[in-house]
């Protein structure tokens, strides 16, 4: 692109001029036209694309993801920001309300009363090592952020730096192109663990997205709510999304079930948030032949590198840690890696009652793994899922008559997660309205969002009021006359036009 | 009533026994008709209101304030209740969306997706000592939270335990009349911190409503955040809701402004959270007619019981600590109080520097008092607005050319307060959709939602993802045939029937 950006490598000290450029920017990018701002989130998708195989091959040497998963999620990346312009430019969701004035009200009169939702400010973005573009760069903590109306800094991401800076060159041009506001996106390349501190505790920063690890997201939670004033972090961190087996759907659909789990539990090795780290199975003989298909489907993979060596290597740890639990037994060939790149999948099993006196199984193991919890029966399985955090996913395979006998089942799976899936594997995410990507903690710090699906945007706003504006002065969105054609609350009534 | 609460006088280690009734109640109650649910919220309205006079005593008695403010704040407090009962009958508020599947869609089918709102689980609400019924026992955060689907705990306010007794009294037997699932709501009778931070930090809780002072609900702020799982605190806590007289309006208005802003300083002893604490006005003759005005008004007023000897001795101590600050200048005569309980309006001006230097006068005194701030021109206006902490509401006073003239002035002040009202007083708050009653920090704890009109019930929902899931075995509010003829978001488009 032959574009520096203007925020490359700096200091921690620099952050303070970062973050000033971005509240210079803020109420600027807040007027910024919705139509002019649709075209920039289509700019940067066009300029994403336009960068075409290289992009693939910087990310690819970065990730060492496959080309074919690396281009299909360019495209999810790119389609997701056009999702975001769609909205914007349709215009209803600022949740527009308006309650008329009742001047003659008795014993009060009722003043007029407007609402929408407006941006918070600055945002701050920390992308995640296993989605190079989907969740990084522009991704969805991006797109979402900028589609708010709010100025937006990415701390590049350690593990995959250069395509990180391509991405942010993308963003930059769209912004002149489009005629944005200056400094309405900025790229912090510099990756240590203090610039990002410093980010998050500037005084100008008004949310956080992030996407990582457990350790990674709490802390950043914890420091934004140790500031003076506490700001908003959505942290999509920690969850091992189980997989209950019921057990007329073992025995009649086992090839299946097994050929699809295998997939989940090994595609791109693993490395995804959503992959099906437990498994809730009835014991019985059923169990034997289901267990027998897993083991050899997921010990075709691989060996295969992983992201990058820190990936791997606490993949072998936890693991490990796993394994010498009580009771936990290796269920597939595990091969030692001949390099410290190379991930190998694995499972493995355990009894109800050592996976509950056992709290470390319980922890999200990244990258190709998945345990299974042998029940002896419903109560055994209603009280492993009793006694398990809170997941983005939760997974039920069953039959009609499965399904209909385990309903507590249903509910208790449902109370842990924000989607709840039958008859189908968690990876494989939808990005759409009705999808829902959070969940109670630790699956992330707010279970009252989602990070994917136009909804995100909903993170990054505020309602506020006006009341007694004339209509000259009132944002368009609230103008008497609905200029834009949004869908309204107007006294109690949804109406468009 | 004749009715003991089961939960009366609890210890502490009781408060285990209270939230796993909670808990118990939660699934049944999240599972319970939305019709049944509108008839209970209707008859704890019902029930409070044939207490009749003889509740209006006994909070009179405990509070201190005028029968007439009493009784239109019970009215106030069935009117909420009833709102949000038209709000579950009719179902929409659920946010229901339908992404249907495309199974021959390629690469990959799309799989059927559908969302709404649910119930969060037990959440714990803090009252207000100053209103006793419309944020306390059956205020707003009790009945948002029953509408979401919530079992209720309503820790009793020490100021007014008897009138929080006899409104849990309605509760109970509007819950028992109704059908309501045992438990749905608990009054604990303890007042102790020790109680109340039990009932925050208990693994079964997952949100809290609290109204009240900056260190409470701070204090509670941090204790969610502290938990092995922390949880969201809505905790609506300081506000020194600024009104800002730009100069026409002060030469040509300067007697209806006066009246008014004295009304608003002065009513029920200034013991609101919107009442106004700081005036940003220009440094000119309009204004020593403005402060004359003014300073008569307020004189009049008072001594008047305030709501109990705490208060009034913090309001005395806030007041010195204003008055001992360099350059701050008393305006009204002040007289001193002939017992502890006696509150007497005040108001005093000051420099913008001396008010900008000096952190101590930008936080809130509870109770009739108002500082000025004498500016000399718009950019002293907009330095003071600059320095200020995150607010409710922000008034500004301005005729048509004012207005026109000071864009600036009205984006600074709509940047500090979740209300923005134009030629109005901030108190006198309207339940309604567009209303929003909530703001940046520290004017509440989560400036993307609000704790008045129906939008509150937001705080304690989170939206629910089900993949492809027979029509069977969907909640009614997703099932294809949109039984209840709830407004949907189906595949992009806004549909009712």
């Amino acid at each position: 692109m032959g574009l520096t950006p203007s925020a490359a490598h700096p200091s921690v000290l620099s952050i303070d001029k970062v973050m000033k450029q971005a509240a210079d920017a803020a109420p600027r990018f807040k007027k910024t036209d919705p139509t002019k701002k649709a075209e920039f989130l289509e700019a940067i998708a066009s300029n994403i694309e336009e960068l075409g195989d290289a992009l693939i091959t910087c990310a690819q040497k970065e990730t060492h993801l496959p080309v074919a998963r690396l281009q299909s999620e360019r495209s999810r990346t790119c389609s997701q920001l056009r999702q975001f312009a769609v909205m914007v430019r349709e215009g209803s969701w600022v949740e527009a309300s308006i309650d008329s004035a009742q001047p003659e009200r008795k014993p009060a009169p009722k003043p007029d009363l407007r609402k929408m939702l407006i941006p918070l400010g600055p945002v701050v973005v920390f992308g995640a090592s296993n989605f190079p573009f989907a969740y990084s760069t522009a991704g969805g903590d991006t797109a979402s952020a900028l589609a708010a109306g709010c100025p937006v800094i990415v701390k590049a991401h350690p593990a995959h730096p250069e395509t990180s800076s391509r991405v942010a060159g993308c963003i930059i041009l769209a912004a002149e192109k489009t005629g944005m506001p200056t400094f309405v996106f900025q790229h912090v390349t510099d990756t240590s663990v203090e610039s990002g501190q410093a980010l998050v505790m500037h005084p100008f920063t008004r949310a956080v997205g992030f996407t990582g690890s457990f350790a990674g997201g709490k802390a950043l939670f914890d420091l934004a709510n140790s500031r003076k004033v506490p700001i908003p972090v959505f942290a999509e961190m920690s969850s091992v999304n189980p997989v209950c087996i019921l057990p007329q759907a073992l025995k009649e659909d086992v090839v299946a079930i097994a050929a699809r789990v295998a997939v989940s539990i090994t595609n791109d090795m693993g490395q995804f948030c959503t992959k099906p780290g437990l498994q809730i199975v009835p014991d019985n003989e059923d169990l034997v032949r289901y267990v027998k298909l897993l083991a050899e489907a997921v010990s075709k993979v691989g060996p295969v590198p992983m992201l990058h060596e820190g990936i791997a290597a606490n993949f072998y740890k936890r693991k490990k840690e796993s394994l010498d639990v009580q009771g936990v037994k290796l269920e597939a060939a595990s091969v030692v890696p001949s390099s410290s790149l190379l991930g190998f999948p694995g499972i493995a099993s355990v009894t109800a009652s050592d996976f509950i006196a056992h709290l470390t199984l319980h922890k999200e193991v990244f990258g190709p793994w998945s345990l299974l919890i042998r029940c002896k029966d419903k109560t055994e399985m209603l009280q492993v899922i009793d006694t398990l955090e809170g997941q983005l996913t939760a997974s039920i395979f069953g039959t009609t008559a499965d399904l209909t006998a385990n309903s507590e089942i249903i509910e208790s799976m449902s109370n842990l997660a924000g989607r709840i899936i039958l008859n189908g594997v968690p990876t494989g995410v939808e990005v759409c309205p009705s999808l829902v990507h959070g969940g109670p903690f630790p699956a992330s710090t707010d279970s009252r969002f989602t990070a994917v699906g136009v909804p995100a945007v909903k993170r990054f706003v505020r309602p506020q009021c006006f009341q007694n504006f004339p209509d000259e002065l009132l944002p368009v969105e609230l103008k008497d006359k609905n200029p834009k054609g949004i869908w309204r609350m107007e006294d109690g009534e949804f109406k468009r036009f």
